[in-house]
């Protein structure tokens, strides 16, 4: 800018100074979102910048205008729908910033509102191919912004670059190929590597119900260009700047069985993993850390030296945490929940990065609600476990986590036996949690004023058993049945309040309809989440009493979020019902078949009502 | 019952009291509505029962909780979607009976929502047949309600009957071949007859830009059955009782040309005047009062004979008002807009009947804003021409009625001429209104405080010409092209206050996109519609001053309601984008791409935050 300042005749300077305003403006403009707007994001309240509302995703908002005398007069503020004549599971959460509010939707959309008024900038729609195999609806879970552009993934495994003025494509990647199974359905995450000082787009996949091999990508997010790849089953090689890096693990993949040839098992080769939800990031450590998803295929025989015990041969790295190093993308700690895990619990649920005091130490943890129905806190400097507790009732399928090794205490009989000689399934058992876990994808919050974790779990349980299965590309790959039951007559969902030091429920909230939205902790006293049956509701942080409510006209299944503009505070999310409940929830299907598909973004607001 | 009290041992009389109960709720529910619900339904604001809110079609409620002090702070109280991955035009008007709201959704559903909380008790969506022929989007506008049976149209041309409490149907009936492009949009209305003493279900057929003969139903709420039949097109035979009647005015159909060999023209066979909106009813004349379509096909040449002059011919009873008996379902009178319609104009538009002093004398009319420009005040007692003067501006096809004929003054030149020889299309004429009409369908209100219209007119225009057309079943059948342009560059849409008896224009408000939603006053002092863009909106009757408005996420072409429920007055309306514009309306698909679509019910409110 200087040097054009210097030219002073007087055209000379008119000239300079419109440039120079127009080169601010664009300068301005350019710069958008950098790398310390995210590392503040959960202080900033302005804005919403990352999925997890921050890099330690606890997904707590500074914010206390909307407080517990209030929270009864909230107001929807304006409405938009998604449109098209596609509606399915809106599990998005949105971004804020400038003015702007970032909503991805089903079947690969996404949409630019005005914050203000709703008024839609700009939106796009992934021309999605035929053949697509998305395991669980044709969700989105979000975006992220750096610099200009937004971010978000595709069903057909790919992920796209977008102008966050104008919504034109600035890159478009497929990671993977969609036929076998691959799609992205997690909103990616920006991360800075502190020893380069890159700033990388971290993104997963998702897939293990068709026998793909998880994998953690981290990208330019200036060009999209591929900076290293992880995949998560132990013994298959990572990838940097373009070349094989190193192994997972061990080469030999000394946790998978092998063969009477000696060679590794067909499952190794399809050995699922898949990190499909949101990464965290530990700036101090500089670690990135996420959940890996279940082994493939979910019948444990097939992962198990014949005639074994599957407990000897734990299927690294599935159905754990992994802290990664962003530099190389090796891993640098894994802790895993549910060693050969036969049950489909996964890893995948979100990390939420913690400290709390005992005994006079600062412990820095992960926090992760998991689908087997434990809550674990783990040592986030090394993946050490420290606790875990249950966090539903009637877990059937361990005792308890040993508290000296961190392994689960299995129940006999649990894992689904191998169907009998002549029969072509196994005998059924009856597991709780099911595949759909305690708790699923739907990300729980922390909250900062009470120390203690809120989240969206279900009571239900499932029949179980095994069945043949042979990979083929592009069919599931399971090697086991089920059917979800309730275990409940008067609710599946419930909203819990969770002492994470103690192990407490602190308290409980029933719902008929499973769970399945994310939840919000605010300052002012409040957790917000929504309801299968159309409700966005709060809650009040310490007694669990409900203090509003409002039916948005189909099932929640989306994070809310809330930020600040021109001096008030501000809920949105999505209502659109979908997901995996209605598909493959057994049962649930009756529950929830009276409530209406949908497609919108709400926003809400205390009323000040001006004439 | 009093049989069954009279058994006095203990047994006995818990078991008649059991079945005395049972029969007392049964009794009472199956009375349901009664004729004098709906006659006084204009009267009743705890249930709107009737599309127009009452047989007179006012649009009009003694509701006044809600006015002009306090309608800033309306809120949302709940919102229903009406969900499938179907969206579309949502046109409906709402009724409301017993704690339930019935609405109708596009592709031929209906919901019944509980009023209080949304709760979707049940809803029914018609099995479509492939190859149905909307003209104009796979709208509905409305049911109608008697008994216990809710009544809609389907686009297959069928009536269906629902049990209020259940959904379950009662009777089906398809009334007409929807492969020959005959189909039902328009809500269905109750009328008494007051001589018979019986109560029947009125609903007439859409289907004329494919050459159907348009007809008016009279049915036997209970079963279905047909009672009477009235086509619309002169000298085509009616039916009563299941036997032809009388033909439609002159048998010879002197209205109509014939050709070199005597017979009567392609036209006549396929001639259109489709009574596609709803009838009012005047219980003091025992008169059903309907507009009949425009005459098919649009090219005015094909309906004129060779060489004459189209004034000559006026293809009765097309584009204009008749009043029918409901005893056999003759045409009583006949009033014509737009003779040989040359435009589109057709007739359809709602008859609200309403009196006002003038000279002293009551004065009994109906009022009527034709897609033609003219505001229209008849005799309802005989179809007499009072009035008519313009409602939109720039109107140039025709000078003025004349008051002594009630005949358009017609301007030279404004009938699209037929081809030059050897030409494919005719030179085109620039019309305003367009076919689109200066109002189409979206209904007006009466208010009874101020004795004005309100409606949601358009400025806008096209470009006309003519085309060479022969008549083929499932065929367009209009021998004419359009371009639908703009007027102004500030708007189309212009929601008008009209005094009927001066003819004076006492406010407009203007709106970017074209208006086409229903409108609806209240004793309050409010008048109430939706925008294209989203947004339902309150104006002072007085003023036009907008007051309060709300965004809903999509576009809206609905009829908003008003009723009171344990003590609270409501507002309610569909929200979602579609209809004939974005279809044909040329310059105004640019208008309004950026509108997404929905399909949502919303309820409104004044908020009591009770904690």
């Amino acid at each position: 800018m200087s040097t054009l300042i210097r030219n002073t005749s007087q055209k000379g300077l008119a000239l300079s100074l419109l440039v120079s305003s127009m080169l601010s403006a664009s300068f301005v403009s350019a710069k958008g979102v950098t790398w310390d707007d995210i590392e503040n994001d959960a202080n900033t309240p302005e804005d919403v910048l990352m999925y997890g509302m921050g890099p330690e995703a606890q997904r707590f908002s500074p914010l206390q205008q909307i407080n517990k005398e209030n929270v009864h007069t909230l107001s929807p503020a304006w409405v938009m729908s998604f449109g098209d004549e596609k509606q399915r599971g809106q599990e998005s959460q949105a971004l804020v910033y400038d003015g702007v509010i970032y909503v991805t939707g089903s079947y690969s959309r996404i949409f630019a509102y005005d914050a203000r008024t709703g008024k839609k900038l700009w939106s796009y729609s992934h021309r999605l191919p035929e053949g697509i195999r998305p395991c669980c609806d044709v969700v989105n879970r979000g975006a992220a912004i750096f610099g200009d552009m937004v971010y978000f993934g595709t069903l057909d495994a790919g992920i796209v670059a977008l102008d966050r003025h104008t919504g034109k494509v600035v890159w478009k990647k497929r990671f993977e190929d969609y036929r076998a199974g691959y799609t992205m359905t997690g909103a990616p995450t920006l991360v800075k590597d502190q020893k380069s000082g890159k700033v990388l787009l971290i993104h997963g996949s998702s897939g293990d119900e068709f026998g793909v091999v998880g994998k953690l990508f981290a990208r330019d997010p200036l060009t999209g260009e591929e900076i290293w790849m992880r995949p998560f089953v132990e013994g298959h090689m990572g990838r940097l700047n373009g070349k094989e890096s190193t192994p997972t693990g061990d080469e030999n993949a000394p946790s998978w069985p092998r063969d009477e040839n000696g060679e590794l098992v067909e499952a190794w080769h399809h050995g699922g993993g898949a990190p499909w939800q949101s990464a965290s990031f530990d700036v101090e450590t500089n670690t990135i850390i996420i959940g890996a998803g279940n082994p493939a295929p979910w019948n444990t025989w097939k992962r198990t030296a014949k005639g074994d015990d599957p407990r000897n041969w734990d299927n690294l790295y599935t159905s754990g945490q992994v802290g990664v190093d962003p530099t190389t993308g090796e891993v640098k700690w894994f802790y895993q929940h549910t060693p050969n895990d036969a049950w489909d619990f996964s890893g995948n649920n979100e990390l939420v990065l913690f400290e709390y005091e005992e005994n006079g130490e600062t412990i820095k943890a992960t926090g992760h609600a998991d689908r087997n129905g434990f809550f674990y806190v783990v040592d986030r400097e090394n993946g050490d476990f420290i606790k875990a507790f249950p966090f539903v009732d009637n877990i059937n399928w361990a005792t308890h986590i040993d508290p000296d090794t961190g392994r689960p205490v299995e129940v006999e009989g649990k894992r689904p036996p191998l169907p009998e000689p002549g029969e072509e399934k196994g005998k059924a058992v009856e597991v709780s949690p099911p595949f759909l876990g305690g708790k699923n994808w739907n990300p729980m919050a922390y909250s900062q004023n009470t120390g203690w974790f809120y989240l969206g779990a279900n009571h239900w349980k499932e029949d179980y058993w095994t069945e043949e299965v042979v990979y083929t590309k592009g069919s599931a790959y399971l090697g086991q049945g089920f059917r979800i039951k309730t275990q409940y007559d008067d609710h599946v969902g419930v909203l819990r309040a969770v002492d994470p030091v103690s192990g407490e429920i602190k308290w409980s909230h029933k719902e008929k309809l499973p769970l399945w939205a994310g939840v919000l902790a605010t300052k002012g006293g409040l957790i917000f989440t929504g309801t299968g049956d159309g409700y966005v509701k709060a809650f009040d942080e310490k007694t669990g009493e409900e203090l509003w409510k409002f039916q948005t006209g189909s099932g929640i299944v989306s994070c809310p979020i809330t930020w600040e503009l021109d001096g008030e505070q501000y809920i949105g999310l999505a209502s659109g019902y979908g997901g995996a409940v209605p598909l493959w929830g057994g049962d649930m299907a009756e529950l929830t078949k009276p409530v209406a598909q949908g497609g919108s973004f709400w926003v809400f607001k205390l009323p000040k009502f001006e004439k």
